[in-house]
């Protein structure tokens, strides 16, 4: 007998869409399952913006209040992918009505507010996700497989990053992304992909020493109504100052005794998504760019022939994880929007189960206290460690 | 207001459910189009298979009976998904009723098949699209606009291919795939995509000379209920002949004058999905292969400053042709089930402003032309003018 | 005891260069030989020439007149780099002095000149080599031995071309290299290359059916003292017909079975030196391209393991053939003049010991056949069988 | 008038041969310069070794005495190729004799040495070179032109590395190369070029805070005889303590302002010689790796175009700088010892000139800072100043 769980999610922006739009794949995706989501309620302030989402998406209903979809009784689970400034609001009203939730990355605009929402969920005993999306590239996955099964052997060390040209214009307005108050810059944005890769491939981070800038330093004032990271003044219109980090770049140290380098830049005219790895391990090595989210570079020590030695390209196929919910075949690349479908699929898994997953606020939790480290170091100019 | 266009799905294969979910998937993805698929009705011999998809991709009923899809009044359009060998009948049957057909390749086992499904069409009046797929990646509609500007100048050489592993396997069993009575083997399979993308890109074929080979000449002949090409038998099975053709390649005119290469084979062992083409023309060059479908290769013959001079590799991203409709972002892959989408979305397009569109039967039926000389060119050893 | 070999060089533009430099690093890349090349005489039509390379590669006397070159009683060895339409009659005297020698390819402007020289060497039972430089890349030489140990399984089919554009700027001037009378384009200059790499890796050739075009149909005709290919006139300039072809393509057979295509082309805006090579077999797959010299593409079937499947990239190192005598590291690239240098080396080895090696004047008769095929089927538009 | 430079070469190692076959191609790959270098004498510790150099280059004499070298009144510069230990000894001497030098890197075992050679330099007034070859691929020293131009706008940040495989294999012998009273380890042999190529790039390094690690803790102790770091042990070899570092990472502040992360490591299963930057500008951005060493990636901010947006590959060729004087075509590659050629050339330059030029033992000074930087920064666990 297939379970029904009942859904709302709030905040339909292109994250919300995005969410609304992996739990209705799931009946198609993951049809074997013993779960069936049913969208039941969509929110955004915007009315217009609610109403088309539940047309969309297929949502029972639509709400401009939030709150209504949290005391919604049929929605058993939330999904949060409001503005950042509104997720620990909302967490904790979530929480409080002890319904699980997978709130969009970052959970927080700064490591504290993480950790409130972290302690908020533990408190109230709810299951929780996380968007870490690059996690479920089926190739990341393998990856994970591989160094779990230790055939990378002992890893050495590790190179992470996210290169993002978001805000590489200059002309770019003065939104809320680029204001101290407002949350954390590239630290927050981007490195936390950085680092919840990290800790899912490589284990937890111990210690960090940092570096940040701010390399586009004023930026036009956003007229009203034009206040999105997206829109672009002119060169000429009144500026204000950025106050928070365009780029971080971070030394690390791993439990395991592997070392890392961990580096973030939004404004970067060059690479579009290069969110990245490289895992250097004592019995080879691995690289993973989310720009070829299908490929996988996978070097093995050769020993017996090193005639033969070479990075080789591996292509997604169904051989690998979660590849054969989405086609059969080798060589047909999966997209983004699937990764967001085995997100949200494990994460409904977790509600079916009863059994807590992978993302959830314990690893976002996680990452603010590296976080929260870096911060530390920027100001000590000297090595932190992790959680002390 | 928006129009319903009630649609039917015949074949619950690989296919059927690669079309349902593309069907479904326009109300989100073309939110803004006037028209809604309906998915009405889904048919597969097999009943369980019928149901299951039923319930996965949300048709309102299923049958067993394909001519239920055809009769059933609130289906305006039907998805022909069905296998090969039913094509033809099936195809007439539509258009006998008067009802627009997507058919997935190839339209007909062999070109003559697809030649009376063609004529079929003409004669009824129906619109209708065929599943040449790989058309629609964006960069691959992002090359035809440029070339269609002349930004490449006159094209002077193509080279297309298709090279798939799927029958590499010696010990895959005997199914009907090899059996040249069923119909051509990668002459049909995979050169039509060749052909096809060729014609988009670079106009009509004229004149073609042509080789082919069979290089796994037996395989195990398929034990009851094992018949697939996907499954593999054991080495010391009784073995049958191979009839049709592993590999086929030809050289090829285009009636602007350009000149060709055409490829393709079904037993590689390397690349996986290396559907790719790269042209030529007095101003530059472009290449592209399915492998990478989100990456275009561009040059542009660079007299100003030779020292610049190579090849750029573009990500799909907003700019390019209906990216946008699939993430408003640089760098983050779309997937092969998304080229169905867009496929999807110009039939009903098309059936909703009552215009036929490309590629139809039309356009299969150039391919078939082209076919046909290729097999008249086996014979003749010698050079053979398309549709004389 | 080291043997010395007297060596003459005949034409001093670049590859006169090429080989007097390859020569004169002998004695340093494999100091371990059992022989010594002595840089006798070397011979260029301008005397300033002649001189010039005198003193920069160290030939103990220049000339202006070749015929002395063959006639320097200290000059064992002869290497004919003049032009072209030279070939025939330099090696026609080189071999009636009995003199060894190695001849910058194409032997011959057309393939009947080819024949003739080869039938030279016969007679006089001297032992010849020619410039197919391209085999001399370490990678090349490994692919080769991987193939002959069937480590790919039996070949099924060769993909093999030549893309390059020297004469891609329609202003270049109409130059010898573009008179029919003054012997063969494309076919001559580039594909001559292409057959020689698919004979050695993959056998004789024994059918053809082939295609050519010219594209560039009239070029400004040179003014005196302006004739090379190299230079460019302007637009309005007086033009006069190309008569030679600037694109040439073929499908062929070879004696194993083995199907492939063969394609060339001068006036590429796009790749700079694409001499590649792919070739798949039953067991595998193995591509190569000039441009990356120092990289090979190397794939298994690999039935194991599926999901470990991929092509591996090869950087050429100690473990490859000849790398060792350029470094000894792995990654460090050697360049295009080391192949001269293989090649160089090879010959002066057959030399010394009296056996005649590869590639040599023989080799250049098989492609010689070929091109005659090739031509033959310009004409009859059909398959033509090689060297009947 | 051509002038002659007398060049002596101490140490015939590998750099030693490398050097010298460097000097030797000088009068053919500079043929117009207005100056010849004359071997005169080679010396090793080995006599065999010095003898077979002696024939194998051409220098007039060989000597077991490298004092002998300096002494020599026809030798007027000095190539130090000896093992690092010598060095500094050797270079005092060479100055002292105020003889010109070109050392190859390291100059000094530790910077301290560095430090000691500079400065008995610069009393000397001798002219000095060190052998930061990367430097020399055409495509750097145009990387070089491109951002000096301002091309890339203000530089942001910037990413170096040096990934090797050389102490990869756990039983490769405890060597001198791992011996901390030997010298530094990674930071000295790897980094040291990394550093060196990041202030050519993007000038100079101001700040640093670093992290090394020694992941091989140990290794077989060298049977008499078998000492160098090439040579393997059996895993039951009695072991010794590595003492030095295999792996360094350094975060950087430049003097512009912009930032960056510097990483070297030796113990590499995976890249070959992965000796690479990435440079991000406010304009653009540009990537390089020795192991591609021909190619150059480019990318321009693309205001008009974003559609064209993406990094192009350019190969080297002769609108690059030296190029040409290897070959006048695109796409033929040049090898890593040319680029020894290109560096023993702008030595011989400067000192025919009498202007000294770059990298001399003022950009090693600069480098050694950075490095005592980086060691103070591993016990302060802080931000150190370069030069404090």
């Amino acid at each position: 007998m297939t379970r029904t769980i009942g859904i709302g999610v709030i905040g339909m922006g292109w994250m919300g869409e995005v969410h609304s739009r992996a739990y209705r794949a799931i009946q198609d995706r993951f049809h074997e399952s013993a779960f069936l989501p049913r969208l039941v309620i969509c929110a955004d302030a915007v009315e217009a913006r609610a109403q088309a989402a539940q047309q969309r998406f297929g949502f029972e209903r639509y709400t401009t209040d939030w709150r209504a979809v949290i005391a919604d009784p049929e929605v058993e689970v939330i999904n949060v992918a409001a503005p950042n400034s509104m997720h620990l609001e909302i967490n904790r009203a979530v929480t409080q009505a002890g319904k699980h939730l997978l709130c969009e990355k970052p959970v927080g605009r700064d490591p504290e507010e993480t950790i409130l929402s972290a302690a908020a969920a533990r408190e109230a005993g709810v299951l929780t996700a996380v968007g870490y999306n690059y996690r479920w590239a089926p190739l990341v996955q393998y990856a994970r497989k591989l160094i779990s099964e230790g055939q990378l052997g002992r890893i050495t060390h590790y190179h992470g990053r996210f290169l993002n040209g978001y805000a590489a214009d200059p002309n770019g307005f003065l939104s809320w992304r680029f204001e101290q108050e407002q949350g954390l810059g590239t630290l927050g944005d981007l490195l936390s992909h950085v680092i919840d890769m990290a800790h899912m491939l490589a284990g937890p981070i111990t210690r960090v020493t940092s570096d940040k800038e701010i390399f586009i330093r004023q930026r036009p004032i956003p007229q009203p109504g034009k206040g999105t990271h997206y829109d672009v003044g002119s060169s000429d219109s009144p500026k204000g100052d950025v106050t928070n980090e365009d780029y971080v770049s971070t030394l690390v140290h791993f439990a395991s005794g592997a070392r890392g380098m961990l580096e973030a830049c939004r404004i970067i005219n060059g690479a579009k998504c290069d969110m990245s790895f490289e895992i250097h391990g004592t019995k080879g090595a691995i690289k993973w760019n989310m720009e070829r989210m299908n490929e996988l570079q996978l070097q093995w020590r050769n020993d017996a022939n090193p005639a033969q030695d070479g990075y080789t390209t591996l292509l997604s196929g169904p051989a690998h994880p979660y590849h054969q919910h989405f086609n059969p075949a080798w060589g047909l690349n999966l997209g983004y929007d699937d990764l967001k479908v085995i997100e949200a699929y494990n994460f409904l898994s977790a509600v079916a189960s009863g059994q807590q997953g992978e993302p959830g606020f314990k690893e976002a939790l996680d990452v603010a206290h590296v976080q929260q480290a870096i911060i530390r170091s920027w100001t000590s100019q000297s090595w932190e460690s992790v959680g002390a």
